[in-house]
């Protein structure tokens, strides 16, 4: 196997991990037994994806259920489920109905059933029931967005207006136990963020929600001021939740497929967040390095860092990253780098990342190209095609970031 | 002890193994027997400090001597050694006659004597005997320099103008052994770049020096061509190499430290170039990943980070990469990140680096700071002198880059 070939091989694993289906099936592993009857809640982007994997490992097990995804998202029917579709990013009364749906699943559980429930992006709109009206709601929301508060400040307020955010729809369920399975496009996970965290303890206080409208002087009705003094559930003892797609199982799909291939895997992190062309650079020290390996050795870190456009060119934060590595590995043996995003689409163009070996900076002197030239110009994409460093996956089905590993094969 | 006190520690012990009495002792220990005399040379801007510790390691043993160092860098005599100062960075009259009293003694080396070569910064110049006009040598590096050659170009024609540059010295000391020690401040410690390498096989050739200068169309006499055609050696039988001071050994004995406080070390790069502020925010988010970790774990990272000036504050780049992971390991327990200059100046500062924790970044509020605003405005200085986060060693008679260490205690 070439290199190149090994590449492929780990990123077509790590996909496979982080695919919606594949996350619920690694979850549903640990499913308690349940004498009840088994209902399950799917809400957000990849809802249909996840009832479907459900439905496919648990079989005649599901009792009912409700899916509500995305318009456009729902690919056909699934037996013995009620399928909507709803408003995304702005919700709709279809979302509000379907939430209904869902909520009356949940309050008719009994102490011997379980709700799986199945959250995805997009599950913050999706899976809405607003305790104001609608409208009231929206210009709430566009306020604290004109006087510049934060996504955290915003939830704060936003979790209290909401039946079923901060906690409320796993209180909803209880005498039944739920059992939430989230794929996570956010890094480092925090459970409580993800869609508003309708099924896990709130971590924001009501006395944090008042402050915040006292800071930027909301315009509150009665109604609201009310519900901002109401506490989300600070404790869930009916939950248990896993996040099963998310940059983190990204890496560690790509760390067992590294192992696999002989090279001891180390995980740096999955919380990337800087400069990408920073990140190349301090990748390929890192290479340098451990040149003298008597091991082979693959370096592997997940996130998603930022591109700073100075230029004109065709690129992503993912070919950057490989591109800039390049001249640090210049004539390295065995030594490649490569960066791709897990949805399959690197900054506006049709490559998922790019690859670079030993061999790339010389190729691409050949082809009159300097690395620091195209970087000025953010034209990655057009550099990494030149010399055949263009990843290209299509479209993947998933989004948990970025993963970037670093190959030195000895 | 606290984190800081371990830092401290960590940094005392790296610094001290990076001495240059340190280094010598430390290379001297694999000194090979000998027979007949054993003939010191030392050249460069820690020659005097080299030529002592070997002296103090060797005792009597040392039959005669020269040592070459810059101006003001002599201390003092030293028994039975032949002390010479000269101009750098340009060489005088007196590197050349002192260069040519450590030629003399080494073609009076017999197959039973062992020369001691002591190099490290500065040597290029201090070290010197042209085999031209010194007045020819320096227009002809003036006309290098201003058609634009770069270092390596350069250094291809000027070993071949040198009757001890590109290896050539150690050729002189043959048939006698040459035991080399080099003090490198060069990252990657190419041997034969440092100084030139007197006594190091040539790794350019006669060739591409006769290609050089035909590419810059440099006015050459007819002495001059006919040094071009001569080639320097590739092979040098009778030297052994000791890389004794460098990044490599600083993080080395960072490394030993760290293991000997109850960390599990590990060394990424000793070659780090990227931006400072964005390598404290990679290190950061390797600290976020490894909060789980179940044993205290210490990141190394050697090399010497780059700042992008914006503002008119004070600080260093060793400052600015510990203040740039300070909102990265916010809240972190037991969790801390330092970087330090091993010369104990970090760009214009009294300070050696900086000190951020888990409490830093809420410190730093406390005192009215934000860290974008103090990195925009390149003030790490202020801010860490703020929250008690500077690192003062004073100057420590050594210069091989800079030291960063992560910490996570558990």
């Amino acid at each position: 196997m070439t290199l190149r070939q090994e590449a492929d091989a780990i990123i077509h694993a790590a996909l496979r991990a982080a695919q919606p289906d594949a996350a619920v099936r690694r979850a549903l592993r640990a499913l308690p037994d349940c004498r009840g009857r088994l209902l399950l809640v799917a809400a957000g982007k990849a809802a249909w994806q996840m009832a479907a994997a459900a439905q496919a490992a648990l079989g005649g097990r599901i009792a009912d259920g409700v899916v509500i995804t995305k318009y456009g998202h729902a690919r056909g029917a699934l037996d013995g489920l009620r399928i909507f579709e709803g408003g995304h990013p702005v919700p709709d009364a279809n979302c509000f109905a379907a939430t209904d749906a869902a909520m009356a699943l949940a309050r008719g559980a009994g102490p011997e059933d379980m709700v799986l429930f199945l959250l995805s992006g997009g599950g913050s709109a999706l899976f809405e029931k607003p305790l104001l009206p609608p409208q009231e709601l929206a210009s709430l929301t566009s306020a604290l967005l004109a006087c510049g508060a934060d996504i955290v400040e915003i939830n704060t307020v936003r979790k209290r207006l909401s039946a079923v955010k901060g906690g409320r729809f796993a209180q909803l369920c209880a005498p039944a136990r739920v059992f939430s399975v989230i794929l996570s496009d956010v890094l480092g996970d925090p459970p409580d963020m993800i869609a508003s965290g309708p099924a896990y303890p709130d971590s924001s206080t009501s006395e944090q929600a008042q402050a915040i409208a006292e800071k930027y002087a909301l315009p509150l009705s009665g109604q609201a001021r009310a519900l901002l003094r109401e506490e989300t559930p600070k404790r869930l003892e009916n939950v248990q939740t896993h996040i099963a797609g998310s940059v983190r199982q990204l890496c560690k799909a790509a760390c067992e497929q590294c192992r696999a291939l002989g090279y001891r895997p180390l995980v740096l992190t999955d919380s990337l967040r800087c400069q990408a062309r920073e990140a190349g650079s301090f990748l390929a020290s890192v290479a340098a390095y451990h040149q003298d390996s008597a091991e082979s050795l693959a370096v592997i870190a997940g996130g998603e860092t930022v591109v700073r456009v100075t230029g004109t060119g065709l690129g992503g934060r993912n070919q950057e990253l490989a591109l800039a590595a390049a001249p640090g590995i210049a004539g390295f043996r065995d030594t490649a780098l490569f960066s791709v995003g897990s949805d399959g689409t690197d900054g506006p163009t049709d490559a998922a990342g790019g690859y670079v070996d030993g061999r790339t900076a010389s190729a691409l002197r050949a082809c009159g190209l300097r690395v620091d030239d195209v970087l000025a110009d953010n034209d990655a994409y057009h550099a990494l095609e030149a010399v055949g460093g263009l990843i290209v996956t299509g479209a993947t089905g998933t989004n948990v970031n970025d993963l970037t590993v670093l190959l030195i094969r000895r």
